[in-house]
């Protein structure tokens, strides 16, 4: 009920930009108190919203923050399912873990946590990630595919194509995806994706897509060791984007690849993965737990593993670091 | 420490069952006072154990109950890593919560839950499985193999050839493998196995493999609805089997069968299994959520997934209902 108060508050304000509204007319449009209103207001102001108050004529919305709440996202979404619910965090320490809680207590296909900052982001093999405020997006993604076991790492796959393709709409840069979860610009890393999920023999409970993307991170704020591998859209832009509406882009694009794979199956990934893979056809090595194998990189097999064509034929890949 | 002193003085009753022990030899056989003895044999008879006590003779073990306990199997074990670490209720809700919460607490390969009962069972795809008091080995154990996700599925067939070796060697009945999960002595469901994950695109995290086995249940244990469809080591030996060493034997077995397929691979897991498994050349039915399919049973592919000759050709099945 707050929620519903304070997003008709922002429309309305929204929606008047260009004159004072006096705090009974907001009040008799919200249909609260003056009170109440004046509350939400304080509230506002304290997250970041300017709102200009002026005696004997009201108020006016002067500044809007960058923010990745549900009333920023929800406007500009178009999805049947993906980011319907959303759990947003202003600061949390992994949207991986608040995903995986809320999950088992029985969270929907598409229900998304969002966070402004982690501070212990998680990336890949229990990496660390690092996720500074409001400069990205950190979110997790409930999902419960019915699909075999066998076929989660084709989730990984999906994903990076709905966000890749969902970035490109957005801002048009070009983007490569490296296997298994990076998506690169220009070589340098701006997104990783990690599936983590919980199932038994011939079914998945639960799977967490977990998308961290460097969005209006400028070079400044990377620490040091990031800075010759990673960058961010607004340094490859030159100019900033706005988060809530690319969220909402990202989860459109990755409900029509999911709803592809469900009904197609997986040949419709690969295809699409293979077109934007940045290594296929090139001579790549892989560094795996077992050591590290040289050859060309082919095409994916049916698990969505990386086949490499080495001198001892041809292997495939399940997980590594790879390097071109 | 208190475990230490409990099993010292089992292993001291033990040694001297013919004759009776004074309060005062046993309390310096096992090195703590006489009211630390007299409190853990109360404690010891509170359990089932039948200790009689003679004036001015002392005390004597009459009857040692049939019980899952660590003291109990680990005299039996013979294996390097499964079953080392054992935690064991005397009733809990399942054994495979309590695994989960184990293994995210850092529990090491091979660590085994195992209790006396559980409240509430579980089986595949989320069903209850009935576990009454005493009669069965209710057990999970923690596995953290080195392999893709998209080897999961092997670890239930690993897992079904090692169980089935355990008892074969146990109880010498005829073990009949029903994919995926299901043990059969006569076509009747003596053993469930129930494999749990969580992991990521290219790691398990830990694997928790739940063991359900009718050991000493007896018909009139069995719910009415049961009684056609299931059987217990017991109803077809015609006496009673001690749990507590079919355990280790059990365990014995699947640690050599996941060594082999750690060092091997997925063909000598197959190899096994399609010997023990009662239906490969027949005529099945395979009830899938998208329909139910009829066919032969061929083999395994790579994945686990049965493959089965259709009239439209060789459909894998991953998950599904078998009867034949």
């Amino acid at each position: 009920m707050r929620k519903g108060i304070r997003n008709e508050l922002i429309a309305v304000l929204l929606q008047n930009q260009t004159q004072f509204l006096s705090g009974e007319e907001i009040s008799q449009k919200v249909g609260v108190s003056r009170t109440a209103i004046w509350k939400h207001i304080e509230e506002l102001r304290n997250e970041g919203y300017e709102i200009e108050a002026k005696p004997r004529s009201g108020y006016r919305l002067v500044y809007r923050p960058d923010r990745v709440a549900p009333e920023e996202i929800i406007p500009h979404l178009h999805t049947q399912q993906f980011g319907k619910e959303i759990r947003y965090e202003f600061q949390t320490t992994s949207t991986q873990i608040a995903a995986h809680q809320w999950a088992k207590e029985g969270a929907k296909e598409g229900a998304l946590v969002v966070a402004e900052e982690q501070r212990s982001g998680r990336g890949r093999l229990g990496r660390s990630w690092h996720s500074p405020p409001h400069t990205g997006i950190w979110m997790s993604l409930i999902l419960r595919p019915k699909i075999p076991l066998a076929h989660a790492p084709h989730m990984t796959l999906l994903a990076s194509i709905g966000v890749s393709k969902g970035i490109q709409r957005v801002t048009g840069l070009p983007i490569q995806i490296k296997w298994p979860n990076d998506l690169l610009i220009n070589g340098k890393k701006v997104c990783g994706i990690l599936c983590e999920l919980r199932g038994e023999q011939d079914r998945i409970h639960y799977l967490v897509t977990g998308i961290g993307i460097n969005v209006n991170t400028m070079e400044t704020d990377l620490p040091p060791e990031l800075k010759p591998i990673a960058t961010s859209l607004a340094m490859e832009l030159g100019s900033s984007v706005h988060r809530a509406s690319l969220i909402a882009v990202i989860l459109e694009e990755l409900e029509l690849i999911y709803t592809q794979y469900l009904a197609e199956g997986f040949s419709v990934v690969r295809t699409e993965w293979e077109k934007a893979a940045g290594m296929l056809g090139q001579m790549i090595k892989a560094r795996t737990t077992q050591g590290e194998l040289s050859g060309k990189a082919l095409s994916l097999n049916e698990n969505g593993a990386l086949l490499l064509q080495t001198e001892q034929g041809v292997v495939p890949i399940y997980s590594a670091e790879i390097e071109w």
